[in-house]
């Protein structure tokens, strides 16, 4: 227990928890109460509740989503690449276990499977448990949880998804592979013929090569690659790029369905978030 | 010397920046020098030099802009409002004290006087000195320095000026006027018959009260309102919102000049920069 919440200390009665990602950049937030936390086969799983962002899930001393802005990322990286496909059935999620990007695609009716695979079971039990405003409670007979390495998976897949969502944590130690050229070139096989792909690509700030290459990747393999931000307080540098590699479909082919609750996306979001400033567009030679 | 540099602090044989002015959430910056620190009749003024941001200039511990991404501050709160309006000859900047305001405007060669407003001559001196990549080590004619009080000055102005831009701090201490509504109805009355208004309205995250009074009160003196935001990585949330009052103009009626270099701004993000996400959008009842 006491490994688990080594980046959590207390200061003038209060506890905080500092972010350590950084070397030259540290940001800590206030705590109210560690709810749980856990080590897993995989990483220390904490769920904080914080002052100024809610509850909180903690990998590693890494925050992952809030209860306050968790909707803006998850919404993001589900409803763009679903606005794109006509007719989207079959979504992969890689990742996710915050399962907030799997109930976001869950309110697509024309969905018929959502695929989610996740390495750390702990994390999709203690979001289902602790973070509700994020994972939605999620039991939705359409999602299909699936404990297993998202880069071995999707080797076993041809001609399958039309939606794949890579829903990752940073490019350290086992998620490294899932910024590689091999892993999009599975992607791609694993994907129909008119499929789309869409990864979180770090952020445009600090992480402007890990970028970069993604959007190398993509392009190499996919005839349509596009590039979108969105703001997510709690990531270094506040802007958050992804990067999406569409077989056929180049603009958003749907309109939002009426009655869908969203908090960010809307329809002038689903066209504007693609116009880059002057630095990315520089920075991605596009 | 010791009271200014207060809020950094050696540790591990290295030096931090901590940001005090959140209660819940801080952020601390690495830093490899001081390089300057001095206290004005109005605050402590220092300039930092730091490993993630290059040159900070921080006033009251509070970090106002960097050589790294001060552009993008600067170049939202002047283009925004300047490609707006056709033919602006006379722009008034109130505060802006890093010069980075009055250097995006002095990008604009039909632009004949860009009055600078600021309280704080020191802040003025020492970011021309220490903070070239955001003052542009501004010597441009047109540029007129006035060290006064911009809640007076403005008020014996009538029908003068083509642009104002409030290029304000957080509203704590003298700042605070800055945001009532008897200053926006001085702004309206110094502004000719197209003239047009701009300010920081604070985080859209953070401050949404703030942002949503801004509005009402520009609102309610100016036929045209509209909100958009920029990502601003040193600001605590990193979505800042910034809040046009326009009396004739309800877009963008210029092309950006050939040849004019930005490093944000184009003509994309004019345009896409107001399409603002829906938790914004109820907030501010649009």
């Amino acid at each position: 227990m006491e490994q688990t919440v080594s980046y959590i200390q207390a200061k003038d009665g209060a506890l905080w928890l500092t972010e350590d990602e950084r070397e030259n950049l540290k940001i800590s937030y206030r705590i109210k109460e560690i709810v749980h936390s856990e080590v897993s086969p995989f990483q220390h799983v904490t769920i904080l509740d914080s002052y100024d962002f809610g509850r909180m899930l903690v990998l590693d001393g890494v925050v992952q989503t809030t209860s306050m802005d968790g909707f803006i990322y998850n919404e993001m990286i589900s409803h763009i690449p679903l606005r794109f496909h006509p007719n989207p059935k079959r979504v992969l999620i890689i990742g996710g276990g915050d399962c907030g990007a799997a109930r976001e695609v869950a309110k697509y009716e024309n969905v018929e499977q959502i695929d989610m695979v996740e390495l750390d079971e702990t994390v999709v039990r203690l979001c289902k448990e602790h973070l509700p405003e994020v994972s939605g409670n999620l039991s939705d007979p359409r999602v299909r949880f699936i404990y297993n390495d998202g880069v071995a998976y999707v080797k076993d897949y041809e001609n399958y998804y039309d939606i794949i969502i890579v829903d990752s944590s940073d490019p350290v130690g086992p998620a490294e592979q899932l910024f590689e050229l091999d892993f999009y070139r599975n992607l791609h096989r694993a994907l129909k013929e008119d499929g789309i792909m869409v990864c979180q690509s770090q952020s445009p700030v600090f992480h402007a090569d890990i970028m970069g290459q993604s959007h190398q990747h993509i392009q190499s393999l996919f005839p349509v690659t596009k590039v979108y931000t969105a703001v997510v307080p709690t990531y270094p540098g506040g802007m958050w790029s992804f990067t999406m590699g569409s077989k056929r479909y180049d603009k958003p082919v749907e309109s939002q369905p009426s009655g869908m609750e969203t908090k960010y996306v809307n329809e002038n979001i689903v066209e504007a978030c693609f116009q880059l400033p002057e630095f990315m567009i520089q920075k991605l030679r596009i």
